[in-house]
């Protein structure tokens, strides 16, 4: 039998849990759930319900495994703990600082329901989290070096279309290529922010906005962009929709740690993605492990997990043997 | 209450767990046991026996978790099995066409006694096999590459040394700087064998050895060499120690992968290392997956597991909480 699975939100990443799932034989699509008027909501598979999340309560004995694609800021630190009373469920919360106040919440939630929960799913909090874990446990004598992009930061980019004159932006955070190669090379210098990433700003103005006073308002605002040396372009509609509406994405996980007698042997291990499109690798992580959270709530597991918690094995449409076999 | 490590065999592995135990807080050496006379090994650790094999069995109450550190050839499909029965064990058995018999013979004996055994644990088999199985599990439409080197091949090393006329030779397994880009940038290439690596041979001739004729033998000899574009130099027994006596390895696993409505965006992942010392590496690997394995079997879990088996949490001397805090 299949694993059910519901869609909870279809934006960006609801659409790619939905097309991730074609890539799952093991796996099936029993709703999209949404906010808005079902009719108005047009998905990509055949025959598959979209349905109010008004109904959700319904559905309690018809999905598997619900993925949650909300927003971080303010829809999964109420949406996660909510659900969880109903389904096994998975989300992709990635505010940092947050994770320890959302595990609480979503654990005392899944705990109380016998659900089990997975959060913070995806590539950073996610894969990257694994590379530090792996890394931090093998080499505990060590440095640990995150990077992200070439990529579109969302908040960046949303931070410069409140600026007035603004009509819309595109940030992109890239690592320093000196910085990266002093890592990987061996060196473990101790970088500032600025020495790690640049900023590199394509902005479309209203028509009359005073260019040089918005670029200053970009190069001069705190906290996104005041640390770092940032680039502002200043481009036309058309050019803007031509080139910047990728999702591309990526970053570079190290750990550079020491062994032996006298700590005289340098190890470098490297993990690093190049991505496409971000909301689709990011929801490729979510599907293989919501298999997992299905996996684990049969086994009797229940409660808040993250990716720390899940072996491997799990994650896989794959038999033991074959795993060894072939993967070993 | 510390872990308590046995080290079985102590040879540059041996050498190695008992260097990375320096590291680990939560674990301490009990013991090395030696098939040689114990009174002839030297050990770095003050106040830790050296034990015959012959008396293992009077260790088997203090000892919670004995790393294995013979070889794959002939050692380890012998020695595995057997001091289950007597410890929970780990091995880097790395033989990967042999592992579902190694499996199969080491699982009965652990399950019969109650133990956890991890066998294949290291780098590859060990984290190589991780990158691939998180990514096969993610990027399940791609294309899997794996690059060994630059390093040291000790297969092919003993290879050139049994050809007559050769005193002394080391191989180095070289990855294709031109596949490596391409596969990096996003083609999926076929690639042959001769394609992915090169070989370098350093060779010190016995006096009055026929060079060419060493020289043919070796860029011929099926298998190890014929497949490959081969260099082989002839240098002098100084040379030989000074330049090649290092463990130097390392490698690269990449996956990619294709997600989209019609498989229009591609992902790279990346995985590397680059390690000054082999043999310190693979110790600090099994050394993390030693406090695994001890964790699992006081949970009560028994018989023989893999890397795929283990949560990345098992391998951490850190809280959950400090875990979802600092890592993820």
């Amino acid at each position: 039998m299949s694993i059910r699975i519901g869609i909870i939100g279809y934006g960006n990443l609801g659409k790619g849990v939905e097309i991730a799932l074609r890539q799952a034989k093991d796996m099936e699509l029993a709703a999209v759930f949404t906010r808005r008027d079902p009719g108005s909501v047009k998905i990509l598979t055949e025959g598959v319900p979209v349905v109010s999340t008004a109904d959700l309560e319904a559905w309690k004995d018809k999905i598997d495994v619900a993925v949650i694609c909300g927003g971080s800021a303010t829809d999964l630190p109420v949406q996660t703990p909510q659900y969880a009373a109903l389904f096994n469920v998975i989300d992709s919360f990635d505010t940092h600082a947050r994770i320890p106040e959302h595990f609480a919440n979503v654990d005392a939630a899944a705990a109380a329901a016998g659900h089990v929960a997975l959060i913070s799913c995806g590539w950073d909090p996610g894969l990257f989290s694994l590379a530090r874990a792996y890394t931090n446990a093998i080499l505990p004598n060590g440095k640990d070096y995150t990077f992200w992009g070439k990529g579109v930061s969302q908040g960046h980019s949303d931070a410069i279309r409140r600026i007035p004159g603004v009509k819309n932006a595109k940030q992109y955070t890239i690592p320093v290529d000196a910085a990266l190669e002093a890592v990987r090379s061996g060196e473990t210098p101790e970088l500032t922010t600025r020495q790690k990433h640049t900023r590199e700003c394509f902005v479309v103005l209203e028509d009359g906005a005073d260019a040089a006073a918005v670029e200053k308002q970009i190069v001069e605002m705190p906290n996104y962009f005041a640390d770092y040396d940032t680039t502002v372009h200043f481009i036309g509609e058309e050019e803007f929709k031509r080139d910047h509406s990728g999702m591309a994405h990526g970053g570079f996980v190290f750990r550079s740690g020491r062994t032996g007698v006298s700590d005289e042997h340098q190890h470098i291990v490297e993990f690093s993605l190049k991505l496409d499109s971000n909301p689709e690798f990011t929801t490729s992580v979510l599907v293989a492990y919501a298999r997992a959270v299905y996996r684990m709530q049969q086994e009797g597991q229940k409660g808040c997990k993250t990716v720390f918690d899940v072996a491997p094995a799990y994650l896989l449409d794959m038999s033991a043997e074959d795993m060894r076999a072939h993967l070993l």
